[in-house]
């Protein structure tokens, strides 16, 4: 998500400390401060401008979240939403991806969101998609055993590289769906900002995988 | 496929021995000595009237094809198309695709065709799916190393659930494809008389895959 550059963005993000974090590699994973309550943690990976965090850590109060997005001018939107609403079980992380295993301790996270990742179309820029072999062991590593990935897309090139990737990886998928808004699975999915654009324009494909343990056949 | 009861049939198989096989079991996989060349066998399950593997089979001399179809007065169809074009790289199997590992030696396959078998729409038959967890260990069974397992289907949910099901098999995908005619797969792709008349109503799914042998990742 590209958005105008915002001169409030960087005083209002350093302004609200307690709720972003701007260098979580300083924390070395220890968030159970950051939270009133001590909970299994959710995350999500490209965060936008924050409608699916907003509304997922509203109706989940029993989970804590954390988003982490790369442009600052787009958490900023994010920042502002949580603070509104007062949401206390979400931290956000104005950082990049491919340093998660920094941010998090191992196996510390219940449950992965992938929402409408950037698709890289060329061919050459692969590696940088969110599903890719450079991508996969950094979840891995801080993933709990069995947790889900759960990754949705509108794009139907990045959906069936991605569905090769994880599948050679060696994640198991749990539920496919090449048309989520018309699929019984559809009732309890949130919808972002992104995916509120494009829902009229063409299917939502989705896939919910996990990292084998060693007890998985 | 279901064809009106067809008198001709059964005599008409009966008097062509040479090519078609109606007790599979009984040769224990001596299928070399029913081609003029030893070469690599593929095998296609499900064969229908045959329009696949008689092109394919022209198409490539240096394959020898073995059909598998259920209905005799379906395989009779198969058996005329290829009896009248001398395609003596073809034999057909009058038989259930769920005996396959008594009609072949281990691993004597070289490559498998699943085109647009059944979708047993319903859950309670989801066992007799061709890409069910019942019959994925005998094709792996019968198949060489790395042979890829080449699946098509028009039905999106029976595409779903044999992603789902490969994956969780422990397949690896080679190649999927959402919209087989309007990708450049499509370039080498041979059309079953199924594919032709369903072609115009929606998108033609692939999966390509193949089982891991000990050395892979
Ligand atoms: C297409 S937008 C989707 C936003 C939101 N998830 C939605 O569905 O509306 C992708 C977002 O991911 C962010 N992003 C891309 N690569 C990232 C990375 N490596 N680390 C963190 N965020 C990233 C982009 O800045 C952008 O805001
Ligand atoms: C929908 S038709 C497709 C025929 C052909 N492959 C095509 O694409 O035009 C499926 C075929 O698979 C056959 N079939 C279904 N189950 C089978 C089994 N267990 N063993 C062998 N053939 C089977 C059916 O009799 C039918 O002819």
């Amino acid at each position: 998500m590209r958005a105008r550059h915002k001169k409030w963005a960087a005083p209002y993000i350093a302004a609200h400390p307690q709720t972003i974090v701007t260098d979580p590699d300083q924390l070395q994973g220890e968030w159970e401060d950051r939270f009133p309550k001590k909970q299994p943690i959710y995350l999500e990976i490209g965060t936008g401008k924050g409608q699916f965090i907003d509304t997922i850590a509203k109706l989940h109060p029993e989970i804590n979240f954390i988003g982490i997005e790369l442009e600052e001018s787009v958490v900023a939107m994010a920042l502002k939403k949580v603070i509104a609403h007062h949401r206390s079980n979400v931290q956000l992380i104005e950082g990049n991806a491919n340093q998660v295993v920094d941010f998090f301790k191992p196996h510390q996270i219940q449950c992965l969101f992938l929402n409408f990742s950037d698709p890289w179309p060329k061919k050459r820029h692969a590696k940088r998609r969110l599903t890719s072999s450079r991508f996969l062991p950094r979840y891995h590593e801080i993933l709990a055993p069995n947790a889900p990935i759960k990754f949705k897309t509108d794009n139907r090139n990045f959906f069936e590289y991605s569905l090769k990737s994880m599948n050679n990886y060696g994640l198991k998928f749990d539920d496919i769906t090449l048309d989520l808004h018309h699929s019984k699975e559809n009732e309890h999915n949130i919808v972002t900002e992104y995916e509120e654009k494009t829902m009229s324009h063409g299917p939502i494909y989705r896939i919910v995988a996990h990292f084998p343990d060693k007890t998985d056949k």
